[in-house]
């Protein structure tokens, strides 16, 4: 029973002897999602969903039964996982604390609404539409994108800067416009949450042109704001493409110290056995660096070993 | 009477023993402000006012008390400041100063359209829609956007002169349509000012479309003016981006240098002690620097100290 | 014959003898496609395609002969070409190689539209749109773009990664306008892929306004999609911007290498005889470095052989 | 005579001793540069055309004569200047080839309409609205500016490439929304040129919204075409972004180089004499780096000479 439920906890995980069987259930479980979120998109349709109803409703059962026996296992399985094998108590404590993962979260939040549609009879169309959530399932798989929140979690004390300076610009645009445009076009302007809608639009460079100032006093200061909307714009813009650098360089030289560790604390004959080159292979997906950068990382460490010529940051030679 | 004045202080500033209760005292007053400025902006709708006119009343009185309480507070005690105490004048001259500096007077401008209003019969909304003003209040307690604002500062010369030529290309481009399109759409086109805004909405990228060109030479012309703005919203932008890595960078070097000083300037045991620690620490905050970067700025600065193998710039080892 | 078939080679990859000629009969190629695809644009017009619908004629004709030609000749010749003589196989197999290269299929694309015209009477409209994939010809020739292109390839999995988020968003937005706008928009609203049209037009920041919501809960939901849309629109800004600074430095250490290589690989007197130099401009222009910057890293090689006192790689005294 | 004419030539360059003279012409001529772009602007408005129609007319008067003044002056000081005075030609050849350079062609541009209306009765509204050309006088007078068309300058080829990638995006939007929607909506979308309009609009994400696609399949379309649009802004955007930040660099080590010469070039007593440190002003102006970042690069390169500890280029101690 231990054995069986090991061998699902490293199923999942694709780690060990089930490193295909892991890959393929991944491909099978991205693929349903997907097919899953387009079903539902247009079941919206009113005249696709009474056609093809039958249809949809299998495949919306059937992913139900699958999301379900996934979630079931994972959860059965997950005191296995080296994350929570180690901890301190027993095995409902540990099963616990992986429900409230953020994780088995979504993967709840994937199956609960057509569970709540079988029994409650609440407003129909927004647990249909709820359903959509399970395309957060998707995190799990990708690595790139891991690493992009990782350069918003880094900016984030800047990006919320920017966002009150956003904030800032954006009532005494509304308040400005309000003043002004209020008696003209009452409908339009009538309010300061109402002046915002315009506000957001043009702060936004979004325009969308449904309320516009029409004065030549409100044009004027309307004229003003479209200014500041590029200023608004090129901060966050500024900051991320500042931060994607840093993290670039930041990555490249995480993966030369890693190579540098193993070349310097192993035996000292200046090479890799299999095993560090598969490490270093993980590490590389990882931290999302090319193959091509990796082997010119590599390669210049290994001569650095015995001339000692090479920087180990950037790899260039120093003779 | 001084020893209370000295504390108000640095209660104030939060320093010393009152570094908690300043904490709170800031959250406070930034909850407080938050709330203002959105019980203005609901004010603003007219159901909404005359439905809660008491509670907005009653919520405007308090704030007005406490902005004022606060204001006067510090008018006292700014005396005690460390940066008005060491000024070779008396104390009428220094709080004259206090009064006169741009935090002050942010300060006063959150009270004064209140006072204004229970005396003058002042068009009253534009004296409620003042009482926004209270949200720059919020600058004195966003580092991050301090760190912001000098990037602008830094790049000001750039961005002017980028801004000059946004002028001229918005000139040349009103004056365009104003020609081409003069004749067909009289009220749209009928002067260069008026053209102006066509030419604002497009080349900021906002594109409102309720003013656009619509003979063959105007959408031509018209079109060569979109291609224009994309340039012109990717000058700032750029021009942001690249300082921001360079302010990057400099704090950096910063740091490392405060922490090179510390360890070179002190007594030469190569450790860092705990006051030292704290100055690092508020220079960490000031500078805005992840605590991870931080610690391996110290971590590369100890090594080298003894080994010297770090680079003391951007910490890696030099072996 | 074969002599023959060789020079045609050495003709249209413009080297050798027939540099000069390469160059004219690019010259020829290139302003032909334009003319082609100006033309090609006009004819949509209706009363200019009866007008000049003669003239349209014997353009179309004569550039279709031209470029068939082109395209036999370069088929016939193609096996004379270093990558293709050099397979190990019969010159049937080494045109059929071609035949399926990119390049080669583009060539195609450029004729066929034309060829199906004179024998299958379908669409005819479609068949004429189609014609203007003969701008794609234009690839062949400009390698700044090239240079563009691989930026992309190497931000690749980060650019899916963006796109990733962005999909997210999208059908998140969408659902959640479809929601709150539905029962008052039907028209609008209907479905989720009906809203996926303002949801795309606010995220990318295009912001039509032919459908926009009204209700106040829609309009705030769409005010913080508008603020979303900033955040989507800065990922691949800022992820090109810093691929396109690591390109920059990737070039120019290129450069410096190949200088590097150059000087000590051959007779060790510390100069580049004119092979080299003609080696070095074409990989200049291969690179897209600008002549300044790479007689910089050339002298600055030139110094270090001798007095090894300048960096390689950055062409910075080293005293 | 002579005399007078150098004097006039210094005056004009604000060089030697009319250094604040020269300034003050400066000033004066960029507000009456700025004057008349305001008042050729709202003369364009009817009512106050015919209300001030004598102020305007004084103006434009007081202007041109000024300028016409000013363009003679420096024509016939320009023999005194130093570009011009060291050719192997006569005086009347040194005025031609001044008469040609762009500087003098814009000075002409700003007095030929006026003098152009005195005589011919041609289109008056389109001669009025080409003395705004005049705008382009304030050129000479903004150094930011100039870096800044350095950056344009220096990024021209990728520019290109990202212009062309843009030119075939367009070419294959407009046939592509052409195809779809040409039957649906044959006023807007009736040729391909018509359809170059909207294509050309969400392309740069400005978004008129005047000529929206209809269709499912042109909203489609339309959609993916958005998308495309993100990539289109990011291009030119994130070329700016890093090519500024390579000026930065540049103009850094440029200086720094300057420091070095005059270091290392005078008398070796490590000191730099006034002379120096004037032309290193100018420099520094030229480049348009911060004071504080001159004078730190100064002190390093000092320290340096002295110890040799300090890196030559950042400045940064290497101990």
């Amino acid at each position: 029973m231990n054995n069986l439920r090991k061998r699902t906890a490293l199923f999942f995980e694709g780690n060990g002897e089930y490193r295909k069987a892991g890959h393929y259930i991944d491909i099978f479980l991205i693929s349903l999602i997907m097919i899953n979120v387009v079903a539902i998109v247009l079941e919206s349709i009113a005249s696709l969903a009474h056609q093809y109803k039958h249809e949809f409703l299998m495949l919306e059962l059937g992913s139900v039964i699958i999301f379900s026996i996934e979630y079931l296992l994972r959860l059965w399985s997950c005191v296995e996982r080296i994350e929570y094998k180690n901890l301190d108590c027993d095995n409902f404590q540990r099963r616990l604390k992986y429900l409230l993962s953020p994780l088995a979260l979504i993967d709840l939040m994937a199956i609960l609404p057509t569970l709540l549609m079988m029994f409650i009879t609440f407003d129909l169309r927004f647990l249909r539409v709820l359903r959509l959530l399970r395309v957060f399932k998707l995190t799990r798989y990708s690595r790139a994108m891991q690493l992009l929140l990782q350069s918003f979690r880094d900016e984030s004390s800047s990006l919320l800067a920017a966002f009150f300076i956003m904030a800032v610009v954006l009532i005494l645009a509304s308040c400005g416009i309000y003043l002004i445009e209020h008696d003209i076009q009452p409908d339009k302007f009538g309010s300061i949450p109402a002046a915002m809608w315009w506000a957001m639009a043009t702060l936004t460079t979004v325009g969308y042109g449904d309320v516009v100032p029409v004065t030549p006093l409100g044009r004027f200061f309307g004229g003003v704001i479209t200014l500041l909307s590029m200023g608004m714009v090129a901060i966050p813009t500024g900051l991320l493409a500042s931060s994607f650098s840093e993290q670039l360089r930041k990555r490249r030289i995480m993966f030369s110290d890693a190579v540098h560790e193993y070349l310097h604390d192993g035996e000292l004959d200046g090479k890799l056995d299999n095993a560090q080159l598969e490490h270093l292979e993980n590490l590389r997906c990882k931290l999302g660096l090319s193959k091509q950068e990796a082997n010119k990382a590599i390669k210049s460490q290994l001569s650095a070993r015995t001339k000692n010529l090479y920087c180990r940051h950037c790899g260039e030679r120093q003779d």
